[in-house]
């Protein structure tokens, strides 16, 4: 990949005994979304990417926006722990057809990787319909819910929210579209900036 | 004092926003001794020193003996997060009296500051005691702590613990008495290894 080094480091290595001290997101950032859905899951990113933070004394760090929530938390959390690392924001990589690149495709078969596509088609709908003017946030999630439900998905969540602090929208708020749900045991998720 | 540079901020400096990044240390190390009569003590020292370290990103840093259990809560955190920094042990000075120097000795009157040397005082007799062969250590402490309050001392703990992590002491052990009371309104507190 034209890297010269990198560290990846085995569990053992990161986790030589338990780990007992924790970095606690704020609730209002980490219990909404993925926190509501996987508790305690964002105190396990924050913890780890501080301790990778400290082994490696990075000048920058690139977090993509697929995890969109992970982003924040982590700039949010750069910001109050005064960690003097640029954050560096990647855009997500689709395939073709307009899904995700993510190691969990491998997971699926080829015609689920096919289905999988329809997240990010159910997505690119919601924000059509947001820039043609629809207010009407729950009425656009559910619809946006019930189009993946009738695929046969497991709808963990779709959520029209505001880019800054994943916070209910206001009027004037920059907004971003997030959906998370599970196609054959596989969980994926997606979101798009409007 | 022979100082180079100081970095000593102000409160906005270090908290331009409430905190709500929290590093929590493990209850069995912070929730005891301090942590029991000061809820939320060492979580607030634990967020508050690793902001310092990622703002001035020491080689090493220097704690005293004095604050045994913080002492200790940060060893345990340097090692848990990672953080490449050496911790430096400083012995507790004291007066002519034995009374461990504090800032917190300015609020004494002199004849609260004669009377504060009682707290070293209780502290050595009972080190004396363990020397000796002693091993009943509630028994141990009770004495300690029911002498200070004869001397019009409100006793918060006088606890004999191993060393290593502050736990009820077995065969063995290397062992600290510590104790925190408060003298006219000012709490104090001091330690001795044994």
């Amino acid at each position: 990949m034209g890297c010269d080094v990198a560290f990846a480091p085995q569990e053992e290595e990161i986790y030589p005994e338990p780990q007992e001290y924790k970095l606690h997101p704020p609730a209002r950032l980490a219990d909404i979304l993925e926190g509501q859905v996987r508790p305690g899951f964002f105190t396990g990113v924050c913890t780890v990417v501080l301790k990778l933070f400290h082994a490696v004394q990075p000048d920058a760090a690139v977090f993509g926006k697929k995890d969109y929530q992970q982003l924040l938390v982590i700039r949010s959390m750069l910001r109050q722990l005064m960690l003097p690392i640029k954050l560096i924001t990647a855009e997500t990589v689709r395939a073709s057809t307009g899904l995700a690149l993510s190691s969990r495709n491998g997971y699926l078969t080829d015609a689920q990787r096919s289905e999988a596509a329809q997240l990010n088609s159910v997505l690119t709908k919601a924000v059509a319909e947001v820039k043609a003017g629809r207010t009407d946030w729950d009425k656009l999630e559910r619809e946006a819910s019930d189009a993946l439900s009738a695929h046969g998905w497991l709808v963990d969540y779709v959520a029209i929210r505001r880019q800054s602090d994943l916070a209910l929208p206001l009027t004037g708020d920059r907004l971003v579209v997030l959906g998370a749900a599970r196609l054959a045991g596989s969980r994926l998720i997606d979101n798009l900036e409007i």
